[in-house]
């Protein structure tokens, strides 16, 4: 089962058909025409995608948390970082950039990318190695944001971030031991914001390619927050900045 | 098995050693001396805890995710919301509450408190009904942050809002219909800020009990953020107005 080809649960599903992006089949659970599914076949049909009616033990074997709909795409489409660039510039906005460095929960991962896609983020970008990939499960928790958010899947991070900064950005990384507050930092202009990993935070090569270090407050005895809400803290404040301008 | 007497995970173990609370034993995977794993048995060896090794499979029958530590414990010990404004009152600070109005998700619960304890809430409320209770779970996605952070849970969220308006608190709810930015709006003094549940937001009779409405600007297509991201923006938007008094 390739499941960076799968597409479930309701409201991903729902994202995916408003999007017009490309599904190949839709499976939908036999006897199963409560709530949203109802909206969801209706579209389907009015697109032309070919829907099948499975048994609900045929889901249970494709997704788990089907909620009775399951989509077949074809594979996650990744852009290329001057996608992101190109993005930015035709709609005449300074780069907004998050670069995600080892995030490899899929959780994470998804809530990060819905958080990318209501602050207005241009783009995410990815390493290929050490890091979740956009599966079913970041679809989902994502609620469908990876169909909007432009996401670059990269091999060198490193290089990429010369490449941005080539481009003029800024490179702003989270650490602990930074001696600005993350609130007490100019985060409009072209950034890209860097995002450590959930165990081990930015890895050392990206922490010396980046310009500027921020923290987050912390008053308690825990040293750190989920990776996902220390993004959204983060990208949040970049928002409220930009939207002063 | 009872989960709310276990708490597992390297992490979480050692901030629940490290806190000094009763622990009735130490289940240890046996063989298994790797990373944090020695530090968790020498401290609870001279805090006279009960150490047991056990087989892994032992372990994987009382927890997922265990990570070679499982701890028993009391049942979770909630506390009053009078703990809650005395805490505050001792620290001569405004009192700065959370209240959960149905986080049903575990994890969203867990990484909310993690929110709170590192950033100085005085404690968190949760209802009886429709809401996670503090499990397993989420002793461990908070990352022991539940053995630092008050938690009060109430058989009438309304009636609690009440008594904490007696008290001089303004209640602050987020709902995507008010017109005022989260960042517009003051958030020092004496508040409570309410957190919806992750698929309805706030019930009718909290966001009627609510004074002043808030708002996360949302720039793109989809319209709603994952629940302990939201938090954890506007924990945050709190903590810095409150640091810069």
């Amino acid at each position: 089962m390739e499941y960076e080809d799968i597409v479930c649960g309701r409201n991903s599903v729902l994202e995916l058909l408003k999007s017009g992006k490309d599904i190949n089949k839709l499976f939908i659970e036999k006897g199963n025409r409560s709530g949203s599914i109802n909206e969801i076949i209706a579209k389907a049909k009015q697109d032309h995608i070919v829907i099948v009616e499975v048994d609900k033990r045929k889901l249970d074997t494709m997704a788990a948390n089907h909620q009775g709909v399951v989509a077949i795409v074809p594979p996650f489409e990744y852009c290329d970082i001057y996608d992101i660039l190109d993005y930015a510039k035709a709609k005449d906005e300074d780069p907004f950039i998050v670069i995600l460095d080892g995030i490899e929960d899929p959780h994470n991962l998804g809530a990060i990318i819905r958080t990318c896609e209501t602050a207005g983020v241009h783009g995410v970008i990815i390493p290929k190695r050490r890091s979740a990939s956009v599966n079913s499960t970041v679809v989902k928790v994502s609620e469908g944001a990876t169909t909007y958010v432009k996401i670059a899947r990269v091999t060198n991070l490193n290089d990429t971030i010369s490449k941005l900064k080539d481009a003029g950005l800024w490179i702003i990384g989270t650490d602990m031991s930074a001696k600005t507050y993350y609130y007490d930092q100019d985060l409009k202009g072209p950034i890209a914001i860097v995002i450590g990993s959930e165990g081990f935070g930015m890895s050392d090569l990206v922490k010396k390619n980046t310009d500027i270090f921020i923290k987050i407050p912390m008053a308690g005895k825990i040293t750190s927050l989920n990776a996902s809400v220390s993004a959204g803290i983060v990208i949040y404040e970049a928002v409220k900045q930009r939207n002063a301008k």
